[in-house]
């Protein structure tokens, strides 16, 4: 049979890393999906730019939706970015009965649902492996490789930029600013780093995985999130000398009455596997009652790793070319009509451990006051850990690591720590997750 | 649809597994697979032996060659081991056209090249995903998830009793006899632990891995093999002490020349990800040309985990049901007939880095004899470690890290160094992995 014809929409960083992985492996991609692969056209906003890879053979255009519905195209490979023409292009693609590859984890997260909704009823697939964790195969391990599992929870280091910033600060190079000014420098962070630092990027992923783990609609707008940018050293310290690093979690966890989705820093014992992936690499602990604990680990950004998610899906569409529609791999793992309407559960209602941080002044009965807190609200105190003992300081801080409770019993904690008279400003809450079940 | 039948040829730990788990997660699966999927009849050795799992409702039957080929029957697992009624069942069940699903890693790495000849021809699959690494998806991740990759190498803790061996030793539990018989107590080795702690159980594993990985026949015979029963606990110590950890690792790697497949204790620096996996568990590392490393953790064993492998390959086998046999998935990942026929490398010519422990009589000049026979032979010294001081003794170990050489360049020197008046005994030589590239 002839080649597969390819078109891309977007030829920047991920777009030129594929023509150029396809280029390259040409030989041995064919000698696996069993069809030669061929980009035949791309949209690019400026035709004159100088381009990363070789685009001799392949048409230039300035309109995506020439792309979107090239008689040439019989996979479209959206990585433009963005919800706007993003959703236009691939919503085209799939009227024109084209499979589509997207890297664009935000489309997905808040317009999957309608989009597989097409591509089902069209008889196409969107493959979206490149949109989580780069070349990490992730969304195909939960979908496929375990299938047989009831996933019970699953925790990611899915944003690259918040993880080069967590490593540094816990290598002692400085504040959260300063290693993010590093980070910039570097080119790991954008000029403007809300989307990765505040936790929206690594909320659009854990969706993702959440959606394909459970078998629940995609749900961005209920993700609990929180970013890594008010993180103050002084508690990366202190997490480490009670044997912990702080790492920034996309977590998505199966309750008795529901799905937790939540992303935060988090303290993680050291000794976890995944409390060693440092810098910008990535990784994703799935654990399900048949398999128990997995970790897939690797890049999750970068032209050729993010290239080589996108081709393993292009391979994958090839693959199941002459698969009855009906009968394909579901898109979000779970047969589409047969999707589970778990609720999402407030964050007030999660479950976990908390470290804690108060400011307390340095009196007799201080400690009393703050413990008889806690037992008040119902929450075990695991560890405490008062700092300082020089008679001449006037406030010291005093750190406790809670047993698990369910948030509003915290915040109702918190919320009288505050009144108190001998604790003084905010008090520091941060979640401790202990990986081990 | 109606139910798929599914016949299991052994219902020991993994087979009552299997049952367990399609039970437990009947519901999940069902609308994952699209289908559901049921136990229709099992072969079992002894009809009047208790079960681990629930049998109502299944025909149990002493004869496997029945469940090959019941008319009930659309996916075949075989979970009884051994290359000799194994065989047979997994050809008969080809031949009547059944779908196989195997756990049995000594099979298809001895015998795998004619049974996926055999189901090529009759247009069935037979996946073998709970052959490796239990209830890690790594035949998956490689042969989909890094499809786009020219995979340059792989390095695995594919065996969990060597590794839970080895993990006991570096935590100062006792010597190799002191921590099998442990391990033996724990039920995690086997009366006769030869097939897991001389490596031919991992060997067997690297073999289906390599070829996955590169497209080549499965090469069973061509595999260097060293096991962990002869590795003393003095050079867990000093490996310790110069940054690493000593773990059974199964190699494969891509060369200008061909590919090298070797099974041998490695050191590897502790901070890599890979030396931290510890006890039973088992990791998988590899490294593509565009994707950079990844790694792949989870449970190598056990009732559960291997038969949510089990599970994973029958989903998959109901999910491409449809799909033209010419189309699907190759076995070795690669389309059958284009595969390489790449030479692997005889151990002499591997490449990597030494460590070497010598017994020196103590006294002024050894030091230089020793250095120069390295010299000689081409090999640089990394790294020379002289342990002892007192006078008093007159045989002293000096431990030497070499830089990357050619195997024979090694024996060589090992060779002259045995030859020398001041060298006591036989010289200790482990390989060094940096896995940095």
């Amino acid at each position: 049979m002839g080649p597969v014809g390819v078109g891309i929409a977007g030829l920047g960083v991920v777009g030129s890393g594929t023509v150029n992985v396809l280029t390259r492996n040409a030989d041995e991609i064919t000698r696996r999906a069993g069809r030669d692969i061929r980009v035949v056209t791309a949209a690019v906003r400026d035709l004159e730019r100088e381009r990363d890879c070789d685009v001799s053979g392949i048409e230039l255009t300035t309109d995506p939706m020439k792309v979107a519905t090239s008689p040439d195209v019989e996979v479209v490979v959206e990585l433009m970015g963005g919800e706007g023409v993003a959703l236009e292009v691939v919503m085209a693609a799939i009227a024109a009965g084209k499979h589509v590859v997207t890297a664009n984890k935000a489309l997905i997260a808040s317009h999957g649902n309608e989009i597989f909704k097409a591509a089902q009823d069209a008889g196409v697939t969107v493959a979206f492996e490149p949109a989580v964790a780069g070349g990490i195969p992730i969304i195909k391990a939960i979908r496929e490789g375990l299938a047989g599992n009831r996933v019970e929870w699953l925790a990611g280091i899915i944003n690259g930029t918040s993880n080069f910033i967590l490593t540094a600060m816990a290598d002692g190079e400085g504040t959260f600013d300063d290693v993010l000014a590093e980070a910039q420098r570097l080119g790991y962070a954008e000029a403007d780093p809300t989307f990765d630092v505040e936790g929206v990027d690594a909320a659009h992923k854990l969706t993702i995985l959440a959606s394909i783990a459970f078998g629940i609609p995609l749900q961005f707008d209920k993700v609990y999130i929180e970013g890594i940018s008010k993180l103050a050293g002084v508690d990366v310290d202190y997490a480490s000398e009670l044997g912990f690093t702080i790492k920034h979690l996309g977590i998505a966890a199966r309750r008795d009455n529901g799905i937790e989705l939540r992303v935060h820093p988090t303290l993680i014992p050291k000794r976890r596997l995944i409390a060693n992936v440092d810098g910008v690499m990535n990784a994703v602990l799935v654990c399900g009652d048949a398999v128990g604990q997995t970790l897939h680990y690797g890049a999750g950004a970068g032209a050729d790793a993010t290239a080589s998610a996108v081709v393993a899906d292009i391979v994958d569409v090839v693959r199941a070319l002459t698969t009855d529609p009906d009968n394909r791999v579901p898109h979000l793992a779970f047969q589409p009509g047969k999707l589970a309407d778990l609720p999402i559960l407030d964050v007030n209602e999660s479950r976990t451990a908390y470290y804690i941080r108060i400011a307390a002044v340095n009196r007799p009965g201080v400690l009393a006051e703050v413990t008889r807190v806690f037992g008040d609200s119902n929450i075990s105190i695991e560890t405490i850990l008062q700092k300082g003992s020089g008679k001449s300081e006037e406030v010291l801080p005093i750190i406790l690591l809670t047993q698990r409770t369910i948030e509003k019993n915290i915040d109702q904690a918190i919320e009288k720590l505050e009144s108190l008279d001998d604790i003084v400003g905010s008090v520091v809450r941060l979640r401790v997750e202990h990986l081990s079940e």
